[in-house]
């Protein structure tokens, strides 16, 4: 089926293949490999598709890559493949912007209401058969800055904004009238900011600019009572910065999805906390999200073969696709 | 302060009297009371504040009611003091309609939400320090029945429908364009509609028509997969009927703010059910809550000093406040 002109598609995946492949079977030469075997398969590959989009193998293979000219990754995030190598290189790099998107807007505004609804508390007295009425927050009119203003951040802010909260946004730039946020403060001045807010929701591209932006003085300007939510990057926070903090109470509790490191290590004092939501980095994992990456892979991989312009392409500078590309 | 023409205004509270009756106290001569009180309070009242809104106690102490002209409750259902001594007198019924709307919205699209990312076993992997991805389900496209179209019904349809869902509702009358709804079904042919639904939400009012709607053929009527929200009344549901139901996977899941025994009793088979979302009849009752329930009273207390006609007042014969009334 595969004639001599048929491009070399390197997978790295785990034991796990990426679902409906067939199509790009056809029009591809596809190594399927590990880790492991990630030297050997780029060899020769005019195309690398990250599937296992956590591994951060591809450096450590880099030499191997003599004739790459595209590397997609089947992620939002783009960190663990933007290394120096590839930064300096000519390959295009592709994300999988968009897929999860909505997906995410939906946990975080479950958790918003998780906490003010007290959840996890009714959870706990459940479990003792014991029967305590409280009195619970309101979300309405409660204030959210979303922190990164990308589409996942945008799908947040909307689906935040119409469940009544009011939402702002915090990014690069300030301005004043962004058609999701209405307000965008300059990441840059966060902390002169976070003190008006109930929720803060981390979703910034983790680049060396977001590195470790909420450390310990992030946290102290945060309102008393306000909750942390991490749907981005867990390195965008000093892990113990913010644990510290939330033994200070403020913030007041937090829902997190990623860490600095996952699995989260068992030792953790994060799982035994009783204001932290825990979730192992699924927050936009919804039911058929991997034929979706596939999906969204194999349309770009039709626009390679039939010399389109590629979509979601990543500035290699910013460490993201910047807003108004295809 | 008070003149000889003030009214007599009876109060039924447990030890924690209403907050903020200042106001009222200067233009009534009130009598806080128990309910082992109530029948020398109501001895000569002319208004009955039932501000202990769970209290079953008024139709035992309605002989000495002698002068009563009007009873307010201090809750949306009127289930408690509707009985046929209050049905057949002329004394005057009202009560706290608008209170709890967008509060009792925010718990649905809460248990929602806990429903579709599976925030119940979250909790438990993290109580047992264990990282388990999960793939999780969306809302957005989900379909949700509504059975009441009341202004709780309404509430909760427009912040599910806000938030992604195809909403639709139940209610006395069937009809196609209802501005909350768009289609409402009669309650008297739910089970034929029953199975096209994700989430099935109970609000309507307890009357002798709702009594035990939820029962074996209901719950057998459901989709696979689908979950049941009580917010309404315990009675709403034959609860022996929705356990063996919830046993057999049918519905998937249940969210329960109300129960036909009220505390929960210890022994209920509902506390240690997987699937089960327990919470104690606190769904709407946000911080403040107390303080807007009197205002409401004082709202139309002021009303009835000064001649004008009252807001909310209940069809005894219907068991619940016509929509289209102030």
């Amino acid at each position: 089926m595969i004639g001599t002109q048929s491009p070399v598609l390197a997978v790295l995946c785990g034991d796990q293949h990426p679902p409906d492949m067939d199509s790009i079977e056809h029009a591809a030469a596809v190594r399927y490999t590990d880790e492991a075997g990630l030297k050997k398969a780029l060899h020769g590959a005019d195309i690398l598709f990250v599937y296992d989009f956590l591994s951060t193998a591809v450096p450590g293979a880099w030499e191997a890559a003599d004739k790459l000219r595209w590397l997609h990754i089947a992620s939002a995030g783009v960190d663990p493949v933007l290394f120096p190598g590839l930064r300096e290189s000519d390959v295009v790099l592709t994300n999988s912007r968009g897929v999860f998107d909505d997906a995410i807007a939906e946990y975080v505004l479950g958790v918003v209401l998780a906490f003010a609804k007290d959840f996890a508390r009714s959870r706990q007295l459940q479990q003792e058969r014991t029967w305590l009425h409280r009195e619970t927050e309101r979300i309405s009119g409660r204030r959210a800055l979303v922190v990164g203003t990308g589409p996942i951040g945008r799908s947040i802010a909307r689906l935040l904004r119409a469940a009544g909260l009011s939402v702002a946004g915090a990014g690069r730039t300030a301005r004043e009238s962004d058609p999701d946020f209405g307000v965008v403060h300059a990441s840059a001045e966060l902390t002169t900011h976070l003190g008006d807010y109930d929720y803060v929701i981390a979703v910034a591209p983790l680049t060396e600019q977001t590195k470790g932006m909420f450390d310990a003085r992030a946290f102290a300007a945060m309102k008393p009572g306000a909750r942390f939510v991490n749907v981005g990057r867990g390195e965008l926070v000093v892990t113990e910065d913010l644990i510290g903090a939330l033994r200070d109470g403020r913030p007041a509790g937090a829902a997190l999805d990623v860490f600095d490191t996952e699995p989260l290590p068992s030792d953790s004092p994060l799982w035994t906390m009783e204001n932290v939501l825990i979730s192992p980095h699924m927050s936009g994992d919804f039911i058929g999200w991997r034929n979706t990456l596939v999906e969204v892979f194999a349309a770009n991989f039709e626009r390679w073969r039939t010399g389109q312009p590629l979509r979601n392409v990543v500035d290699k500078r910013l460490g993201y696709v910047p807003s108004g590309s295809n």
